[in-house]
């Protein structure tokens, strides 16, 4: 199945993203193979240091300082080291070397972009950023691609990791924003200097690449207004909770139309902003990114994940380099859709997962420490038990009557059993056996809980 | 700029996605060709009886019955018939002409997807297929393109509108299985006849094209573990609510274990199951769909629209009718990153959007009324104004005392005020006016509101 030669790639910078997508590269090189159809060699990673000390387990043959040379032998280029230059003149010559470009620099792409697509448009050659926006969140791709049939409205987007996490906290905790950003930066969510992301100038580059990919119209990012979080105090924070808003620092890409001249533009801007609490970006919390993206025909959509984070962004990465290395073995989307993995099917008796079982049981004693019983000899652990009495007419609960096995009633009572995750086999028998009780009237309900 | 000739498209199907579509293609003629690098002409649009009466104004020269000979002379082929025949010969009539088929055709799909795609492959040929699963929410090309260099762990999806919606209700309005599915069938969310939403046979079909796509494993639909939702009691809503959970009906594709026999493999399946109410996906109401994808490197991520829909999932279409054009015309992304429509970018005075107003003033008789004939002036009309003392011992609150001009107070009160839409041009203007009048001490905040 595997035809075409093996693609050569070469890795620009070797932090913390760059570390991890070597990793991947390395350590997933067979079944990356098998989804394109050509294997993935990593032939080199170019670092200022190559004796530098490093915490990914990374052969140290593959380091060299000789980055233009590194770029000439390869068919795909992944730049990782940030900044402007030298990381230009290496995406250049890249593309003037013939190779495709994998970058997840966001300040080059805001300040050059238009450089770089057109650079790569003359060698026919393709720049994929998925990781300079939101980090892991796919939206470069489905605002290319997806929605390229469609007109964008607006984009709403929470794009900065650092920002969201000390909003949140002012929030949920109601912190002052000094102290936020202490934890913040105690916890490694902000930096040294977090300037770049509390003023805004973070956020502002990914609304310039954002803005020029929804509107087709190329955005400096010295063109997005901007204004960061540094004055947002926790007054203005519990003042919007209280009238039902959240502050977050979005990042706005608009068509708008000036209401003075009546001229059609767009808009691209960035501050803090109240929203409502049953708006979706309302809750995106911690560290998480979100897009909201409001198109002409789709209607409202929203991309959710993690921002940051190496081996998060690094997911981005190498679904770039997937992309690229698939236009190099076929044109097109390459092996994607074929079965290679044929692994086993296997029925909902091999599913493990949590319960919830509702029962209508007698109102009397020893009833519960029988159920439990039952659970325990099937191994299923019980992670809660709720009670309450349901044919006393007052309908009050009483729910520790069934725990201390003390009543005397003759009436029923429903019990309500969380479990912890077990297997669908070994929760059917346990189920089955409770059935079979004669101090159970029924079971009412069984539910599967997921998501956990 | 536009180099290549046009490509000719065709349409099978003029149901209410397929009418959008071919609205789209014709009135986006322009936009649409600046796009892909060549203009995509609607050839013929193939129906069952040309003169059935219809609600989209489709020029009626479009409609044909010979499906076969549109095919034969179309470079990309629009199936929206739905059902497995004749849209499957269709199509592969299609890619044996050697067109690009564009299809929304779940169950076709579920059922024949590995004979498409074979036959697709054999030809060079692609089947695009982004409406087949969740409308308007970019899906298949997350999963297929950005995650293409990770591991996908989990999908849990919320992909049946229809159900979704009536859990929805029965979670929200407290309804019974039967009233909320009246009122779905009455709002047109569920058809005449619901069996394939509420049974989870929907759910099932979008369930195997996941997983198929996420695993590289074909899952024929019969091998999808499917509970549907007509089971669902009023009173477990209730207990779920009470316990912190939300019921929904979850198409769940995983890479499992099996406990017994340790063979690794992939489960699908379709149950209602309950959710925490903290998980993303309990913010997902009424006919809203999202999916939520767990992978290895990526983390969480979640995607979130409309899942059905005419105009929403010819959106989905559009998008793929472009890729598809786009691959036509270069190999790749064509003119996916030109910035053709180079709009102006119009600076933040040009914005309108709301304003949220934290106004520090003296306690006195008559200062409401100079505040608000300040907004009139400047044509910013308020929506909400709420008053508390600030500067009393107790701290107490006082919503009406400004209202009615009524307090002899010497102290100060906060105002907060909420604007309608406003051009920042006449905000940035009130406040400036407001803040040089004597009674107001200062202007504590000036914060925007977006969302809306």
């Amino acid at each position: 199945m595997i035809a075409y030669r093996n693609l050569r790639v070469a890795l620009l910078g070797a932090g913390s993203v760059g570390a991890q997508v070597a990793t991947l590269l390395t350590e997933h090189h067979d079944e990356l193979a098998s989804r394109v159809g050509a294997g993935l060699d990593l032939i080199g990673i170019a670092v200022r240091d190559v004796d530098a000390p490093r915490t990914a387990p990374i052969d140290p043959a593959l380091f060299t300082t000789d980055a233009m040379g590194l770029i000439e032998s390869a068919d795909i280029v992944i730049e990782l080291m940030g900044g402007i230059e030298p990381a230009r003149s290496y995406i250049l010559h890249a593309l003037n070397s013939g190779a495709d470009v994998v970058t997840g620099n966001k300040a080059l792409l805001a300040a050059h972009g238009p450089e770089l697509q057109a650079a790569a448009e003359q060698v026919g050659a393709q720049v994929y950023y998925e990781a300079a926006v939101a980090g892991a969140i796919p939206i470069i791709r489905p605002l290319r691609d997806s929605l390229a049939g469609d007109r964008v409205k607006r984009i709403l987007g929470i794009v900065n990791g650092t920002t969201n996490f000390i909003l949140d906290k002012m929030d949920v905790e109601g912190d002052t924003f000094e102290n936020a950003l202490a934890v913040a930066t105690e916890l490694g969510y902000a930096e040294a200097d977090p300037t770049a992301d509390i003023e805004g100038y973070d956020a502002a580059q990914k609304a310039a690449i954002l803005a020029r990919l929804a509107f087709h119209t190329d955005v400096p990012v010295e063109a997005v207004h901007r204004e960061g979080i540094t004055q947002i105090t926790a007054a203005q924070v519990a003042q919007a909770q209280k009238a039902g808003y959240v502050v977050k620092l979005l990042a706005i890409c608009e068509r708008i139309t000036d209401p003075s001249s009546g001229i059609d533009g767009v808009s691209a801007r960035v501050y803090p902003a109240l929203i409502s609490r049953q708006h979706p970006l309302a809750a995106v919390h911690g560290g998480k990114n979100a897009v909201f993206v409001e198109a002409e025909a789709a209607g409202d959509l929203m991309f959710y994940g993690a921002g940051a984070g190496g081996i998060e962004t690094a997911s981005a990465v190498l679904g770039d380099v997937v992309s690229a290395a698939r236009r190099h073995v076929a044109g097109g989307p390459g092996v994607a859709e074929t079965t290679h993995a044929n692994l086993t099917i296997l029925p909902i008796d091999s599913v493990s997962t949590r319960y919830q079982i509702t029962l209508e049981v007698s109102d009397a004693p020893g009833v519960l420490a029988r159920i439990a019983s039952l659970f325990s000899e099937h191994g299923v652990s019980v992670e809660t038990v709720q009670q309450s009495i349901a044919s006393v007419e007052s309908g009050a609960t009483r729910p520790d009557a069934l725990a201390t096995g003390t009543s005397e009633s003759s009436g029923t009572a429903t019990l309500v059993i969380v479990t912890h995750v077990a297997s669908e086999r070994a929760l059917s028998r346990t189920v089955a056996d409770i059935a079979d009780q004669q101090v159970v009237v029924r079971v009412e309900s069984v539910l599967r809980v997921e998501g956990a």
